[in-house]
């Protein structure tokens, strides 16, 4: 028998117990699923963000750690943590991802706003926006998530640049790295999507230095992570008309307190963490497979790379 | 010498003369375009809806007559046309289309409404879309536009089942025609598109009696015809909740008037026939490439049958 804990947040454990024990069922495993299994006898543990272990030192025979998100930052820090962490790479997470992202994309390409939210009898038709090739959108981070994206908008035909602190070489995507590479990433970009993961490099990666490189009006989409933005810069190009909107789906504190200055601003669309969401039955069965090869010896899938953060 | 008459909107000629005698310039062609030709020496017109030509009877040499936009429905039933008549098809007109559709698809799939009107400080978490492959959608009418949509939302994961009057074989979508077929494309549908031509056969299409075949709280997108759908059972399938939204470019009259009612109705989003548009630099080259054709005595691109009325 194999020791499951669910120490994801508690809420969670209503949604999540049917599929993962049907997923546990198909993959031919011998699973015991529980919110309270003795740490000692705990084979591996189902992570999220304000979930029930903050401490994995008594957990001395867990051999993987699966994290029910895609980001990490909750808990790759966590002095604690000696297991293997493994991320969730989940098909529809990403998909949910690319939807979200194309169409925001577009939403603020076709200047959609000005009709849904000018619905008073006058026919605004002096305004049209170029066609996508001569709208040049930069994603920052283009791992699986931001490539996915870049594919997408690619084929809707916006000329697509990607930037990642290493080099990179994707298909149909400009490929950008580094600190010369950043810049010239931003440079002129009419649309930026933030898709980076969050770590101390990465903090504040777009400062008033950086957003003063876009083109003049350009739109910021952040469904990446909330502190990869320096709020008040980004609050002070949006009074100034250099940044003509943002829509942030992500925060350094969520929910958004109701009185932070975003809510306020008319060019910000904030977003409750919605871009992409982990769902129960595909990420169940993502996780019965994961622990099935680590049953049978083989590696897990996923792993995060501790010494980076993600 | 060809003498190239004008005889569009007046107001449009500013826009167009240079770079329509720029594409003349470079297909070699020896054109004199003017908006005051005496009608019997006029080799080719340039026409669109609110033009300066209603009568095309004293144009006795005219060999062809170019329409600037891809709709003909204001000159194809004018029986003083004799001449052929040419649709414009342009890539940038089908590009643009395909923008708006897929964006406007996206924002009904995601529900961006419930954020973008609801900056007020509360954090609403609690709805999650389906992903693009659980919400079926159809387009009524796959010619050219509606093919490209109808691939660019496949790509994003959408199953696209498309409808048309004769018997068509696209990849990636669900091709249904006639009666039956048409029954068929619309029963739990939860998008659909109108992108057919405006003709006796089509108009008043979307009815009562066929929006009650739609998914509960289904979204109509109409940048097709204003006349393919019953106004009135549309506003009663609105206010009903048998459809949750619709998004209209198109009207019966445009601009639409300040008093109609979908101005009033909150679940109708009005644009002002935005959703493709003839951009003077690539439709310019199109017209030139065509009288090039004619003037080699090859047969024009895109004729209309003008018994089909398309």
């Amino acid at each position: 028998m194999i020791n499951v804990l669910f120490g994801a947040k508690p809420d969670m454990w209503a949604e999540y117990e049917a599929p993962l024990n049907d997923a546990f069922a198909k993959s031919g495993l011998q699973v015991d699923l529980s919110v309270d299994h003795a740490p000692s006898e705990v084979d591996y543990i189902i992570y999220s963000p304000a979930g029930t272990v903050s401490d994995f030192t008594p957990f001395t025979r867990c051999k993987a750690v699966m994290n029910l998100w895609a980001g990490v930052d909750s808990i790759v820090g966590n002095q604690t943590l000696t297991q293997p962490l493994c991320r969730m790479v989940d098909d529809s997470l990403s998909r949910g991802m690319v939807e979200w992202v194309v169409g925001h994309t577009l939403r603020h390409h076709l200047g959609m706003d000005r009709h849904i939210l000018g619905q008073d009898g006058v026919w605004r038709s002096e305004f049209f926006p170029p066609v996508a090739p001569d709208r040049p959108v930069t994603i920052l981070g283009i791992g699986q998530l931001g490539a996915a994206c870049g594919q997408a908008l690619h084929q809707l035909g916006f000329p697509v640049t990607g930037w990642s602190r290493s080099a990179m070489d994707i298909p149909n995507i400009r490929c950008l790295q580094g600190d010369a590479g950043l810049q010239k990433a931003l440079t002129g970009a009419e649309i930026v999507i933030l898709l980076l993961p969050h770590t101390p490099r990465t903090e504040n990666i777009l400062n008033a230095e950086r957003l003063a490189l876009l083109a003049s009006g350009a739109c910021v989409i952040n469904p990446g992570r909330g502190p990869l933005i320096d709020d008040n810069a980004l609050l002070a190009a949006l009074d100034s008309g250099q940044i003509g909107h943002a829509t942030l789906d992500v925060f350094r504190a969520e929910p958004l307190p109701a009185d932070h200055p975003f809510w306020a601003q008319p060019q910000v669309t904030v977003t409750p963490h919605i871009a992409a969401t982990t769902r129960p039955e595909t990420s169940s069965g993502i996780i019965a497979d994961n622990i099935k090869r680590g049953e049978a010896g083989e590696p897990f899938l996923h792993l995060v790379d501790r010494t980076v953060g993600y």
